[in-house]
């Protein structure tokens, strides 16, 4: 496969590739995370196994996968990085649900929903504090210090992303910041740390960091894009979701933008939470159709697309890095 | 001073003799917090500062100063350390006052009630990360597995007592192994790093991680009584919350202990949720007075307070040693 984002015509972009390449990986890891779960304490297992085990894709850890194979890592001291990896994700969105106020997810109720906001609040604290373990036991000082800044600068994304919430003139900028921290930076730590075990060179660092970063971003962005234009049944999302939260994303800032009065109107009352019924949601939906937002979030999802298929360029060409080209194609496809 | 709790005629036991010893690295551990809280998100050192700013004893990155100490330690890296031990304990009271509601703190309003539940817990994962970033520029291995370990122990002992909030029959062993978890693991690794970087013999290293340990759990256990013989005005804390809350502590498990039939019908109400009124509380510092519950819970307290003091004799004799034989002290004398 070229290095383009532009499909065969025919072909559906897949994770398949990269999952079959690096199951031997997973598997490992999976254990890791069943181990490192386990404690005396049974509802800790039960929720955060509810979530684990609750039919995510394992992205982030796979990337960690993908990226040591990239280099010819040969060792397995990445298995307990990438299961820190996802443990440091899964109890983001722990938290998340409980600041959202979420009640699905991936098609499940969540697990505030099933055992309170109290609980997920302090399982997410144990699988935090389980990822720095796991990242000690992986013995490399450089890893922890990629992963614990990420850490930081999600937390802070977070912070940032709620204080925004509501604000119906939120800068692009500041989105775009809020990405960078809340979804992006843990896609790079993910892949830059196999560069990091693999004691590969600066450059190749560098360049894992770069693709994980930009596919990251892509990724959110078509997430945001789908909450306009998908439905429950489908995405495993309530379609609307953020929408009715009065989450400010990227359609409702380039809608915004692009409004007449009459529509600025109709915005602010819908992120400062006046607007909330299936027919102000729909009213939305039309908006930013009209305004052509869902079209130009997606565009911008494929710029940063090409940007984390062409730092892939150093890397001679193999399977792996095919599939990784192709995650990308898969990522930025998703909502059409 | 000699190593026992028995305290001299007409002294009243105070902290002031470590906080004097310490003061001049607890400036540098105090200038490393406030760099650290620092944020270009202003909610985050808002919200941060009001907790850490807000007259606590720092008794933990405290006993980090004071162990180094004692065991002559004379570089400068257990300041990060102690920094990384006074963010896990914010997270953790950040955490925790979302899981029960809590109102009040060292007498002011707590951050949930100002900022709202989803601020305090995003900060506190916030300053969670932030203290493991610390930790990985403390550059000590072990130092951050002790550490991350005590961070894990502490979450799951937190889930632990959500499970056993409203259980009016949990056994006193249970109860031991929470406070075990949430409180003395962080008293003893705080105290058990300082003998890591300080680089001495396991033997140290022990006798330090024994001392903070056992400090901690007294502590605690003054703490649980204190709630059934204080007020709001004196301690900062409002008397009843752990009853109201239906929070098992020692003095419930052993007034229901040793309670008939009627009053064991009444500590289940209480516990249960259908006892919140004034009059019940009362009834109930009645009921743990005349069982001598709070006065056995205290004497439990100093069993454990003797068990520090006496982990200290391996150390010489010298003036932070004694400041810390008064502490204890200090920590068991909170009540009368």
């Amino acid at each position: 496969m070229s290095a383009t984002l532009h499909r065969l015509p025919g072909h559906t972009p897949s994770l398949d590739p990269m999952i079959g390449l690096v199951a031997r990986d997973m598997d490992h890891v999976n254990a890791v995370i069943v181990e490192r779960m386990r404690s005396d304490i049974p509802l800790i297992p039960e929720l955060a196994g509810h979530l684990i085990a609750g039919g995510g894709k394992r992205m982030r850890p796979m990337l960690t996968l993908a990226g040591a194979q990239l280099v010819g890592y040969a060792g397995d001291r990445h298995h307990l990085l990438a299961a820190a990896v996802e443990f440091i994700h899964t109890a983001t969105l722990l938290h998340d649900d409980v600041v959202d106020g979420s009640d699905l997810r991936r098609g499940k109720r969540t697990a505030n929903i099933i055992w309170g906001n109290p609980a997920s609040v302090l399982v997410g604290d144990f699988l935090f504090s389980r990822s720095f373990e796991l990242m000690v036991a992986g013995g490399h000082m450089r890893a922890l210090e990629i992963l614990s800044n990420a850490s930081a600068v999600i937390a802070e994304g977070e912070v940032n992303q709620l204080t925004a919430a509501r604000r119906v003139d939120l800068p692009e900028e500041r989105y775009l910041d809020i990405i960078h921290a809340k979804t992006a930076a843990l896609f790079a730590a993910a892949c830059r740390i196999a560069g990091i075990v693999a004691e590969r060179p600066d450059a190749e660092e560098v360049a894992l960091d770069a693709y994980g970063r930009n596919l990251g971003i892509a990724f959110q962005l078509v997430d945001d894009a789908i909450d306009y234009t998908s439905d429950a049944g489908t995405m495993g999302k309530d379609a609307g979701d953020d929408f009715r939260e009065g989450k400010m994303t990227l359609p409702v800032i380039l809608a915004y933008a692009r409004g007449g009065a009459e529509d600025r109107t109709f915005w602010r009352d819908a992120v400062e939470g006046r607007r909330t019924a299936d027919a102000d949601f729909a009213h939305a939906v039309d908006l930013v159709r009209r305004t052509r937002a869902v079209d130009d979030t997606l565009a911008r999802a494929r710029h940063y697309g090409q940007r984390a298929v062409e730092a892939l360029a150093i890397f001679p060409d193999s399977a792996i890095k095919d599939a990784m080209i192709e995650a990308v194609d898969f990522a930025v496809a998703r909502a059409y």
